[in-house]
């Protein structure tokens, strides 16, 4: 594959900002965001006007390369539609939608223009689809690994705003989309990383990809689940969310701790698709282990009582049931087919455990 | 100097954010600060309702170790003041005010929880110093350098943000406070560090920095012109205006190219203070160099007319006249005393170039 690699080095921090502006400069659906946008990345800070009645959210994310993401698997491209993603789908468990973003790079040697020019072309990608516009940013010479951070601006109705407290027992405890298929995804890419590393001829090598395909976009490319929270937040009374980041164990955990109540989570309910199910049979491992444990979802979690349910079900068939809020007492438990039940792990993602 | 170093491993994610949202909890003298603020940290994202009839401003700044700041001479509570001081240096440059910060970090393995929390007890106290709440933020395992983002929302009334485009021929250039302060200061720590390489018993090293405390404050505790900013924002009429965090010549290039003009700076008119005057000295080098290339001073630069210089010269001592604008065909010139002039180089901080 050859590629342009032109050093940042080469043409400068500031014609590196004049490239990255170009890219990002695209018409959104929204208008309003650019009629309330009074000055982008230009100056020495952006400036924009709120929407009246509404509050304003803010959330950030690092990614860092070794520890997020691995460039012999991940374009530029998708990296950059991940960042974004992973950042709208926290708008989005808050019932918000994305307004702004900023971006933070440290960059390497080794990162070309280039390849700056298409990790801007994914955040664009995301940012053209969701309806967001890149407004500031800073981009600066790094000697380890590569750090993208991105800070996003949402609004919301405050009134419509969804904590993570408030889950109530008796509630029903429910997912949107499916789960497990971003870890068996993934699974899929470092098993050809490592076949590629120990291939007798690398550049015959060919990854086996294609019949995985469903599952390793939804690592790659997750959806960030802007269209349900905008149902959520607007039309049910949803009393608790957060978004499934670091694994649904881990946040059902989490919000349950918010929220002081406890879960019984039923291991037969847990949607998960034939091709996540395919690869754990591949793997010999447990599909509802992928669905319950694997991080990088960005589906939502969230309770409901059983008539705002009802209501819910005539909204969206892309929801389902996977347990109920008990007391805490309870504690916060795994159910499985047969009626016996265990303490759910913890689990999940620390970014500090030793792995 | 026997510290205690516990692991970040050791403790995990969650309890480390515990322990930061203890430090950050603090009330600062804007009580509008805390009664906007509907959410801090703790959720997907945070939520504030902004300030009704003014505009929301976003800046964002990142900190590289080995390229913005070396641990061996910036402990970590200096470390976390600089990073809101640059930071607010932008809000400030717009003629607004910090509301609301979030900050990601990306910390490798040698930084204990007692690092972090000193970073966040300088953060706090700048924060409390100029009125910003701690509201949000990631922090994340790193293989690199040690790497601090920090975002400000700031508010203004809209009529009196500043950019940097506006400034007319015939105008004042003026800044605040002294220049090369900061440069001197990092030239004395970067001289006591080799000193300190080459001690032949580095256990009785003693750095000599007490003669030139003022330069090395500047250099690692800048102060934001917030105070100024309010002033030039509410009661003066300004055309142009940036602050100077990668040296005067630099940004007095980046004043003229957005606001399609040229400039006269005088070299005579450059205020020094007598601290980086003596440390010029003996370093054989001219002070006039440090004012013009050194960069981190965080000082503001900005244009206005001769009658509005008289109305600010009666409510602030603190600015000086360098120069004026004068037409784009006349380029940017650095006028000596004896009335010679010299092209003035772009010179300052290109964070890709070749060092």
């Amino acid at each position: 594959m050859e590629q342009k690699h032109t050093t940042i080095t080469s043409i400068g921090e500031f014609a590196l900002i004049d490239r990255i502006k170009e890219i990002v400069n695209v018409r959104v659906d929204d208008a309003s965001l650019h009629d309330q946008l009074r000055l982008g990345i230009s100056d020495d800070a952006a400036v924009y006007r709120p929407t009246p009645g509404k509050v304003q959210l803010l959330t950030t994310d690092a990614f860092i390369e070794g520890v997020h993401f691995d460039l012999l698997f991940t374009t530029f491209r998708h990296l950059g539609w991940k960042v974004m993603a992973a950042s709208f789908s926290d708008i989005a468990a808050m019932g918000g939608a994305p307004r702004y973003a900023a971006l933070t790079l440290s960059l390497p040697q080794k990162i070309s223009i280039e390849m700056v020019e298409e990790l801007y072309r994914g955040i664009t990608f995301a940012c053209k689809k969701y309806s967001c516009l890149v407004i500031g940013g800073d981009t600066t010479a790094a000697s380890g690994n590569t750090m993208i951070s991105a800070t996003i601006i949402g609004e919301a109705v405050e009134s419509n705003v969804i904590q993570r407290r408030g889950a109530k027992p008796g509630d029903y405890v429910c997912v949107t989309g499916h789960l497990g298929a971003s870890l068996s995804g993934l699974k899929i890419l470092l098993r050809e990383k490592n076949r590629f590393a120990q291939a007798v001829d690398p550049s015959h090598f060919r990854a086996e990809l294609e019949p995985y395909a469903p599952a390793i976009e939804k690592h790659l490319m997750p959806k960030p689940r802007l269209d349900i929270s905008k149902i959520l937040s607007e039309q049910v009374q949803i009393h608790a969310m957060i978004d499934i980041s670091d694994g649904l164990a881990s946040e059902v955990h989490h919000l349950c701790a918010y929220s002081g109540v406890g879960a019984s989570i039923y291991e037969h309910n847990l949607p998960v698709e034939s091709i996540t199910q395919r690869i754990a049979d591949e793997f010999s491992e447990s599909p509802a282990h992928y669905a319950l444990y694997g991080g990088e979802e960005y589906e939502l979690l969230f309770t409901l009582t059983d008539e705002e349910f009802a209501k819910l079900d005539r909204l969206t068939n892309d929801v389902t049931i996977i347990g109920r809020i008990t007391e805490k007492e309870k504690g916060i438990e795994l159910v499985h087919e047969n009626g016996e039940h265990e303490a759910l792990p913890f689990g999940g993602w620390d970014h500090f455990s030793s792995r």
